[in-house]
């Protein structure tokens, strides 16, 4: 899988990084520069730029499954494709959409079709390294949105990331058709882990205009987030350090010292 | 934040990713090009390579803490210092044991030593980039090491991490000091999840010799991996896809289908 056949068509399922160009990797930077076709969601493709000869397929952000099959058919038809994710294509991003219409392909369309999958950094890891290592222990990355999972399940994965004491980083946190969500998902934070564990907001993380906000459970809202937001919620662990004329960092040290909380189940 | 000032002294902590050149940021990149100091473990400092007039300050894999505070005086004293970790240094890396040495410090000798932390590609995206997209829906990243932390307390992020039918990237999973912890952490998890669940063991990913092996909890074994092993232990959804003269696909969908397992606690 590291060096796929270039002479007939292929698919790269690759992920640009959070914002800045200089978190993309140089192999997703070469396979952006070799590739015939450019598929994904605007956004993403406006800043991958486009070369000489090189065709772009723009697509609005619903419709995954469409855009996998299409950017398949695509390479099936010799075409070198790059599929552009932002962040990781592995975590909440196309990799898994590309793999699920290969699987629903009964007739085989695809069978031959080269397929690899890139990494690239995630949003939770450059929110983290702004912030300090809020991450630098045991930790989970959920998706809050509940268009394909029920609600049911975010909420007990969220209760038992919360009882084993996980740093947790909460993907697609509201939007428009979800406002509800993260205020629910706090509360249910709060109870188990108390207010005083640190919540670190980050918006447009590597890009124009990037905030990081630094509170705790006891004072977020759901307010303090919108679409473009990551937040990272602390582990007991969790600490803030001020240092005087520097920015305040969120850490969780690689120790854990003090009882285990509860029993094992 | 993104500037630092580099005209005085300056800690950035830094990582490699894991492996190949090409998995490494331009950020990072370019940090390693500017360090006047280069201070982390034998191989990574290998892997950086050093330019002329750099320094190079090796230790082994332990005393993380000693190394951190003598990266902070390098820094104080005005070198500008690029901490390389492999990795994300955000993950089970240095970027959480430097903020340790600083909290620690309450003589106050770094406290005005400005530190940045710089993302970069973990071991668990890069294996699941490999194998596919095990990774595609919520998951939870642990090291299976208890020097720092209590035997308990991985247990019961076990037990939590499996009944939330979270995947699940181990970290560190053993070593000659810590051989039976692995044996018990696939028991636990075999007991909760099943033994149809998909295992993805990958050593050496993204180095010479890279190996990437899927089997299932049902038959996976302490054994099968090594200190430079990275495991990733599925979902209920994860599923392999056979493709003919095609390596084996594991992926997780991005949906969730069925009954949602337990009830909310």
């Amino acid at each position: 899988m590291i060096n796929p056949d270039t002479s007939g068509g292929h698919l790269a399922v690759i992920g640009l990084g959070p914002g800045r160009a200089d978190w993309m990797t140089p192999e997703t930077r070469a396979i952006l520069d070799r590739a015939t076709d450019l598929v994904g969601y605007i956004p993403y493709l406006d800043r991958a730029g486009l070369g000489d000869g090189q065709r772009r397929h723009a697509s609005d952000n619903r419709e995954e499954l469409d855009r996998a099959r299409f950017a398949l058919g695509l390479a099936r038809d010799g075409s070198r494709v790059a599929m552009v994710s932002g962040g990781d294509p592995g975590v909440f991003a196309m990799a898994a959409a590309v793999f699920e219409a290969i699987e629903g392909d009964t007739a085989g369309h695809w069978s031959d079709v080269p397929v690899t999958v890139h990494p690239g950094i995630t949003a939770a890891q450059a929110l983290a390294a702004r912030a300090g290592a809020p991450l630098g222990n045991d930790f989970c990355i959920m998706s809050l949105s509940d268009n394909l999972k029920p609600w049911d399940l975010i909420v007990r994965r969220l209760h038992l990331a919360a009882e084993g004491d996980f740093a947790l980083a909460l993907y697609n946190p509201i939007s428009k058709a979800r406002p509800w969500q993260l205020g629910a998902a706090f509360d249910i934070l709060r109870t188990i882990k108390g207010g005083a564990i640190p919540v670190i907001l980050g918006r447009d993380v590597g890009r124009d205009g990037e905030t990081i906000r630094i509170t705790d459970l006891g004072h977020v809202a759901a307010e303090d987030a919108d679409m473009r937001t990551v937040i990272i919620v602390g582990a007991s662990t969790t600490r803030v350090l001020n240092r005087p004329g520097r920015p305040a960092v969120a850490y969780t040290p690689r120790w854990h010292e003090g009882p285990v909380p509860g029993a094992p189940s």
